[in-house]
């Protein structure tokens, strides 16, 4: 070990002897059921002696993290059944799926949800089979396990995980365990400071355990490495009192890490008793505020494994991270070692003849819901609550023709969502998450029913900040994007707005949070959760202040790559189809809502009645944007999707009713962009007797699409007009321009999509030469004048649709 | 302001009076620039009244954080000066941009790279006009701007690409402000540690500088709330030994700030002293090492704009992020006050009757390439010297037949690069970085020519631990994207290792990457830099121990969507392509490489001469594995890219033949995927008349891919044959399985594709049917077997090719 421990200063009691004998007993079993997974094929007790056909052909699993976890795990049962608390727990290593897995057979949780699993030998043989075999259970913490809401393989988001949980849970303990390897990460650096966003009044508590074994996959890990006194800084840095706990003598842990829970469970008691008891916690130069306790826990890697391997260091090292034993089928030496190792344990005392646990040894476990395999926080969904959404028709904005009026879409939005805030007062099960872009999104009206949640110090300058808000900002995607996946996963609903480049800053963790839905969806005995709804504005084509770095609109696409059944992408053009949207989506189930809408003030298009049924459809041809005549086809589509390419495409069809009177127009708008896909490939995708009707099967389609325009070819490549289609959409040109600009820098601006009808229908004639020619002028006038003005053409910045 | 200054205790003589009014003139003028910038179209030197037509239509930029950034750039450019320092800037805040683009118009690199933006009152009014406008330059400090290495506009990289430029440059002082929005992400979070990895003895130093101006956009920052005992226990938690200025009276902070500079660098220069005489750094329990200096510097947001408008505070509030006085055109009150404002700065003392900088004001700026916006590192290409690669037959492996032998592709490509370590020795111009992941990757023969940097302490029972190593492992893919960006962008070159899956944690972090070289290939000042080098392995498919939360392979999917003329992305199917694909990419300029290849043994396809023709073609046919006759097309062409998909293709085709010998096969494989695109779409698309010779233009294409099936699509999509492609690949099915159980799970397994084969060649006839049942009896049995098993079948397991 690195340095000496650090006892606790006792506060409580100490446990009695018997009860640590009792913990010690525990812990051994389920490091005995955590090694047995890893390695058993058969023999699960060890009633004989181990051979060959024993032992897995494939080991795969990971050991090093277990016996920290199956330590910690041992240790809530006690306090949890001590102090009757309700308790849910983040496993950060969550590559220690053995553990949890040993400890949920062991308390009854995995046999009351997998009853072929039963808590008897067979039970065990099947338990160690099943691990990370095929058609078996996977290695890590996943959704498959009794008591996850967290997925640990990939790093990073257990303390924003352990937070969202405990954000409106008053009387809910979240335990996180951290690795220290996790630790490393720049999500979980940046989510310690949650507790600046911890409301001790409304709040449940976290209590983060740095558990530091030392190495990563091959190396040392940095906390583990630091000097004690700097980790100890940087723990109080962040705003933490940490306790120390440091060890690798069995009982010697066992008796300060129940002392280190003790205390701090004591302190955390008396915090949220100040803090309710005055009603909320001052905050100021003179009043700095509660340390919320942690505890660092020091042991190591791989602890009661073999010592040594081949004659190099095992325990305590890198090379017990997953398998410390290899080849143990093939060497007997290393045979030898692994029995040696399972009977160290003296599997004989933890176990009955029938294989089930001992007298008295699950006796340290708590009953019930209160275990923490079976409390529903961690299966959220049947604690779920529908929203209260009021009629739309309290928000909508009349709309007597198309075009006739201008709005700030996401800014109506707002008063919707600040009704939402406004009507979960009581119930504070509804937040708005987002990296300080809430007002520059244009939704603020949310404060005037939650304001922004804050512990920190609040100057009289400042606005909205509250102790007590559900609105949350904080510059980190990472941090915005944990707290709202573990306050879905534990029962609640929200919504994440971001700017639409940025959200790419969390495409790895939606990408597992689809991967978390797409599991549950197949486990019946997880109750569905609330959708994960982010709202992207301030979008691609309208950066004004920021230009080319801001300017991403691939994430629709990055969803669009995942599991079918869990993701929706939705591109409303309007006010009313934002509202129509966003009211479908909060009241969705298990998907991932991607919702991409302007904040800039636009043309309303759409009624509401006109919004819901277009919405309802997710395309439909705009009859009033088009000239075709009922008894023919058209002579061209055109196609839209997202609002920028919307008010492009009703110009360039106003345009060529105006030079082209003569050619048959189809307007047709896309809001449900998985309604491109093929019916079977995706559950909105469109029978292609629908599509063909909409689209036609031959004609030429110039479609103006928000985002990469290959995206439209990906999705609709089985169509049998898709060879005529031309997509315009964003080819990565742009600065900080003029929003004209940009859509000619990407030549979907309507000039340019005349100029592609008119080189895709066929016998047009000199006319369509002269208006061609006529669109190209525009563009070159466009061009120079705003780079000598500053701002878009008059004829297109105070363009207005005429019906 | 917070709280009160901390004072630094005086180490150097203080600077004189004289100085520190030079200061503050210089101080003035970039501010007074910098308004110019965001609000004049002319009247650039004030000589009149301001008129409505002097200011521009649309008021974009950001003055917040401009006077804080130009303290910094006048007192470092006082520090380069008095002390010869060779020194790079990373601006976090860079959105910053008119404080840097005017201290480089001051000191007249601006001038000297835009010759026509001349340093007199005409230059300065184009100065003032191209800033955000249609045709200009970007607000943000962005790859136009002289002397950055760093676009601001996503934050959260700073200070890992300060630490990038710092690496291997001993005399180089990389000078970091961090803005306090910044501190919030999780990337910023997590480089703050860089410093255990920062080489007193061959690398240079890096100061950081915790800008805090207390907002964000709209929100208080936590550093700037926390109280400032805690903060500094948070950046002595990080290592760091704080040095606190705190004021707003300008000249207070001018004595304060400049006396902090010294300190630090007083400070620095003691450390690397002692270093550099030790030859390292001891570090351990009795000796923890040296504390590297950081300045938090806490000045008022938007300090010395206006203080109030409208009634409301401005300056020192998050009013003044933007434009604190907007409406300037139509309202005659704000008019005032920007001209009020402007005037503050006295600009009658700052530029002379030509608008030039007034006599002596320039005298504080260093010369010649010690300037900020000249120095070379912030132009890296100029620096840039190629690598030295040994011929690849000194790494190649012997390819008598194709399949006649097994290796691990990137174990043999470690041996390679364990040269390239070697030989560059004394250069010290390569690194190696990855996610705690090159030995798991295979590829740690390169610490046999240079170990793992690690300044925390060493134990005993380490391997490959080195204070003065070049291959770099923090489990953090954003430190080590930004470490490594910040040394190519300093003229150097480097590779990242990484999980496949787990790339995407940087999917944002690469696209501002991308950006970054597209811009700079447009700019003819700006020298190529060698290519950012990707290699993706444990990929999708051999996920053994960790299952579906550890399977995407969407990141080739994601860079492709970025400007063409800066991605490649490589599918080598064996080790001797892989070598020939990373010589091609470790050679290669101004390019985003992504190379994916497999770590697990597989055959060898290719003699390396073999490789590198086909390399260089990017894609072509295999003979040797089909049976096509020169007469005719053949009857099915067998398409495949990546590692896997080629094995079980060439299995499909060996099946084909000995079941359906009758049938006409052809095999071609692909590497450079982006050969599937149109010629014009990207610089490798390949020609339709090519394309069709390789894939016909109406023969059924059965297609195994290594990543989302619809990518092939996509790119493909315009040629002829495209509705004869049938695309297998990951289909987000997915767990801890065998490996061929996870290809028969996505339907790209070997008798599948003989099924896809048989179900898309017409006229095959009834032996064919049966065929077809055999294969779909083979994966029943297959399945039935790996559950029973643990382990593939044997026939699939111990599967050889034989020609």
């Amino acid at each position: 070990m690195g340095d000496p421990a650090v006892t606790p200063t006792a506060a409580a009691e100490p446990p009695s002897d018997a009860e640590l004998q009792n913990l010690e007993r525990y812990w051994r079993a389920a490091n005995y059921l955590s090694v047995g997974q890893i390695y058993l094929m058969d023999n699960a007790l060890l009633r004989r002696p181990l051979e060959v056909e024993d032992i897995k052909p494939r080991l795969l699993g990971h050991f090093g993290t277990s016996p920290g976890l199956n330590l910690v795990h041992a240790h809530l049962n006690r306090v949890i059944k001590a102090r009757n608390l309700d308790t849910v727990c983040i496993w950060g290593p969550g590559h220690g799926g053995p553990a949890v897995l040993a400890n949920s057979w062991l308390d009854g949780t995995y046999t009351e949800t997998y009853p072929d699993v039963t808590r008897d030998g067979e039970g065990m043989a099947r338990l160690f089979r099943q691990f990370s075999f095929p058609g078996g259970v996977p290695s890590h913490v996943a959704p498959e396990t009794p008591g996850s809401i967290h997925e640990g393989g990939e790093l990073g988001y257990s303390l924003s995980h352990a937070h969202g949980a405990a954000f409106d849970n008053p009387d809910l303990l979240s335990v996180c365990v951290i690795g220290d390897g996790e630790s490393e990460t720049g999500p979980l650096a940046a989510s310690w400071h949650s507790n600046a966003f911890l409301d001790p009044v409304h709040d449940g508590a976290v209590l983060p355990i740095l558990h530091l074994n030392g190495y990563k996959i091959a190396n040392p890990t940095i906390p583990a490495r630091l000097p004690e006194s700097q980790l100890d800084e940087l723990m109080r840095g962040y705003g933490y009192e940490p306790v120390h706990v440091t060890g690798d003598d069995p009982m010697t842990v066992h008796r300060d890490f129940a002392l280190a829970l003790d205390r701090c469970l004591d302190s955390i008691a008396e915090i949220q008793r100040t803090a309710r008891a005055a009603g909320e916690t001052e905050r100021g130069k003179d009043a700095p505020g509660p340390r919320w306790p942690m505890i660092v826990l020091r042991t190591p890697k791989g602890w009661t494994g073999p010592k040594t391997v081949d004659g190099k260091p095992v325990e305590g090292t890198w090379r017990s991270h997953q398998v410390p034993l290899s080849n143990v089928r093939e060497s007997a030496e290393h045979r030898r070692q692994l029995e040696e190792w399972l009977r160290s344990y003296r599997p004989e005392e933890l176990f009955d003849d029938q294989g089930r646990p001992a007298a008295g040894l699950v006796d340290i476990a708590p009953q019930g819901t209160l275990r923490l395999g079976a409390n529903p926080h961690a299966n959220g969904g049947l604690l779920l609550r529908s929203l209260p959404l009021r009629p739309l028709e309290e928000f909508a904005v009349a709309v007597d023709k198309p075009g006739g009026s201008v709005n700030e879409p996401t800014r109506v939005l707002g008063g919707y969502l600040r009704q939402v805030m406004a009507d979960t007062a009581e119930r504070r099960d509804f937040r708005l998450v987002g990296p300080d872009e809430t007002a520059s999104n244009r939704l603020d009206a949310v404060y005037g029913a939650s304001g922004k949640a804050w512990q920190e110090e609040i100057y009289d300058v400042d606005e909205h900040l509250s102790r007590h808000g559900r609105s949350m900002e904080i510059l980190s995607e990472h941090t915005c994007q944990g707290w709202l996946e573990g306050y879905l996963l534990t029962g609640r609903h929200g919504l994440f707005s971001c700017y639409e480049a940025f959200v790419h800053i969390v495409d790895s963790m939606v990408n597992q949070h689809i991967k978390w839905l797409r599991t549950t969806r197949e486990l019946p005995w997880r109750a569905p959760i609330a959708s994960l709804n982010y709202l992207l504005t301030s979008h691609v084509w309208r950066q004004d202040h920021n230009g080319f770095s801001h300017q991403d609109p691939g994430f629709i696409g990055h969803v669009l790559n995942k599991s079918p059944e869990a993701v929706r992408v939705y591109l409303p053009p309007d006010t009313n189809t934002l509202l129509s949207t966003a009211e479908h989506c909060l009241a969705s189930r298990d998907y991932v809502n991607v919702i991409v809408a302007g904040k800039q003030p636009g043309f309303d298009w759409l009624s509401l009645d006109e919004a819901r049924e277009h919405c309802a459809r997710g395309a439909g041809v705009w009859a009033w944007a088009g000239n075709e005549t009922r008894d023919r086809e058209p002579d061209v589509v055109l196609a839209c999707a997202g609002d920028v390419p919307t008010l492009e495409i009703l110009a360039a069809a106003l345009l060529l009713r105006t030079y082209l009177p003569e050619l048959s127009v189809r307007v047709v708008n896309v809001v449900d962009v998985a309604r491109l896909m093929p019916e079977g490939e995706h559950p909105h995708g469109m029978p292609d007797a629908e599509f063909d009707a909409l689209f036609t099967r031959d004609k030429p389609v110039i479609f103006g699409f928000h985002g990469y325009p290959w995206l439209v070819h990906r999705l609709a490549y089985r169509r049998a007009v898709h060879p005529h289609i031309h997509v315009r959409g964003y080819k990565e040109r742009g600065t900080t321009t003029t929003p004209f600009d940009m859509v000619v820098a990407n030549d979907l601006d309507r000039f340019r999509l005349v100029m592609d009808v008119i080189d895709r229908v066929p016998g047009l004639g000199v006319r369509a030469v002269e208006v061609r020619q006529q669109m190209e002028d525009k563009r070159l006038s466009h061009r120079a004048y705003v780079r000598t003005h500053g701002i878009d053409l008059p004829e297109v910045r105070d363009w207005s649709w005429q019906d």
